[in-house]
């Protein structure tokens, strides 16, 4: 059928890359700059990696619209290290926070706040099985150390449209969604970003978070789990994650280059597009609640379970890869961050009509 | 002066990795064996990285001689994670750990541990400014939670020359001597050790711990700190850091293939060699007590600091570099893991005559 030459690698994560920051990627490995060794190999502490990390905090700071009220951090441990290091450094004894549980990712993230201090869970979808958004009560105010928000649901395709304006410190978990449209990051005392899904590969996560945050720590931790620790030693209280850092600064320069609002606007029409096409071919629909619809994370159900594994076979043959639903929900998922272009998209759409045709 | 078309990297850590390594992981960047993309951006539970996992579980396993007791974990977070979660998991309330201090890496653990329990320090050689290591008693049998040690200290050039015997679960830090000869590991009930000095690039942490550890872990902990659950979801509790731990497999196929014991008989000659000459050579001596000089680590001192400033730049420009000092001690050290070869220390040895030379 419709030729293909390359496979399109639509995971929700590790995710696909741009073309030029793999083939960069590969060249830094061989050789790095003019060090005459290998990115692998390269000291943390060492003026190539000091610029990198240097670089990768401003182009963060640029993308986000921030001033120097925030500190960039790179840390290890993925988004469930953050789930415990946020409660653990923020929620102190006798507070209250507040988490919207928006699915799977969200609801682990209230798991891990419980072995620290009281939660109070302001609205949850569970009952619609997260195919829509909770509420977010307009108006916040109060002491709660924080409100724990996930603004992009990989699993169940729900995405928030805008950041809400509370009055309790809005810590936001933007693990899918970062970069992939113009945001008011402003709003967030802190947010944080894991980078295999729209900055670069598994290994390194991104924390953002305004200073004033850190003397809020009361909690006697060990350093590598202690913000403020983190901040006075600029991300290198020990061995950095080099690779993952470097490629994610690759990913940000490229994104830097594209424009935020290119991205924004092409990352529009791919889901728009696609969400047409579930809508319009007789062999899948979409659940999820329209005005929630996630641009990241197109999630969908064949008519029944056998059009969904024989499309998910004939999706391969056809080079596209990676498109089960998550193993919590099933059906299908087709990821879009930005990485993902147009064509890829146009591509897939003309997969699921020759696969509709071929039905019939 | 010497011809050297390449440049050596003696950095302690990130550190030099094979060439054939270096080349496979920048290939697996361009594409992943058969699978059409990147090796950033295969999905941590599909086949191809579940076949790397299981593959460098066995590798461990089998380079260890170590039996099914034993479970082998790749965490994140480096050395100082490990030194967190040892406590946190092993070190309950009410119990005493024992710590030998033989470094900057030892004593910070200590300090973590002490976070959560009762330490007692067997040992310490500070006032020995590290140079030679602290006895470890000879009989230790207690009800310890365990007794921790660091098998090589990077910072100061000294190493254990065998493990000890004891009747505690014994735990080691073996970040910079693990792969490079032959040790006793079924004499530990966990040892650990960050992937950047013998194995791969920074962002992957080797655990090994016997399995009747995990019954004694107490504390409710959140998921990601906890080595039970960590265990149950077989390094996969969430996104695992694929690349460093696939360059990380590729590295234990190169040590496989070349075989321990040569391993050993190569880090054995090197050091012979460097310390020789360091002992031969006019301008340089070496502080660190004879029997506890490490292979991995030479750590030696020029006559004075401009004599080391000035070998420093020398050998930059012969083409060998990091061999300064940490920054905690000075002097020059010179790092010998197992992808330095025999020719790279005969050429920096050449190079230390060459600059003794010019200095008469």
């Amino acid at each position: 059928m419709i030729a293909s030459n390359k496979i399109i690698n639509f995971n929700a994560g590790p995710a696909a890359l741009p073309q030029e920051v793999v083939q960069q990627a590969a060249e830094a490995v061989l050789q790095y700059a003019d060090s005459g060794t290998s990115i692998l190999s390269i000291h943390h502490r060492g003026k190539y990696f000091l610029d990198i990390l240097e670089e990768s905090k401003q182009l963060v700071k640029e993308l986000c619209g921030l001033n120097d009220d925030y500190e960039v951090l790179w840390l290890q441990g993925g988004g469930r290290m953050q789930f415990a290091m946020i409660p653990m450094n923020f929620l102190n004894e006798g507070q209250t926070a507040y988490y919207i549980d928006s699915g799977s990712w969200a609801s682990d993230a209230i798991a891990h706040a419980q072995l620290y201090g009281n939660v109070q869970v302001l609205s949850s979808s569970k009952d619609h099985n997260y195919q829509q958004l909770p509420e977010i009560p307009s108006t916040i105010t109060s002491n709660a150390a924080y409100l724990h928000l996930t603004s992009n649901n990989t699993i169940y395709g729900t995405q928030l449209q805008e950041l809400p304006t509370v009055d309790v410190p809005l810590v936001v978990d933007m693990s899918s969604d970062i970069f992939s449209k113009r945001i008011d990051y402003s709003k967030c005392s802190l947010f944080y970003a894991v980078a295999q899904k729209n900055m670069g590969p598994a290994g390194a996560t991104l924390v953002v978070l305004r200073k004033d945050m850190l003397s809020r720590i009361k909690r006697q931790l060990a350093p590598i789990l202690d913000f403020k620790k983190q901040v006075e030693k600029n991300s290198v209280l020990n061995t950095a994650p080099v690779f993952p850092i470097y490629v994610s600064l690759l990913t940000l320069r490229w994104i830097k280059e594209k424009g935020i609002e290119q991205i924004e606007a092409d990352n529009r029409q791919k889901a728009d597009l696609l969400y047409a096409e579930v809508q319009r071919n007789t062999l899948f629909n979409c659940q999820v609640e329209d005005k929630d619809r996630s641009m990241m994370n197109v999630c969908f159900n064949g008519i029944d379970k056998t059009i969904e594994e024989a499309f998910i076979n004939f999706a391969q043959e056809n080079g596209c890869t990676n498109i089960k639903g998550h193993r919590y929900v099933g059906g299908l998922r087709v990821s879009l961050y930005n990485a993902i272009s147009l064509e890829d998209v146009k591509y897939f759409i003309a997969v699921m009509q020759e696969f509709e045709l071929s039905r019939h």
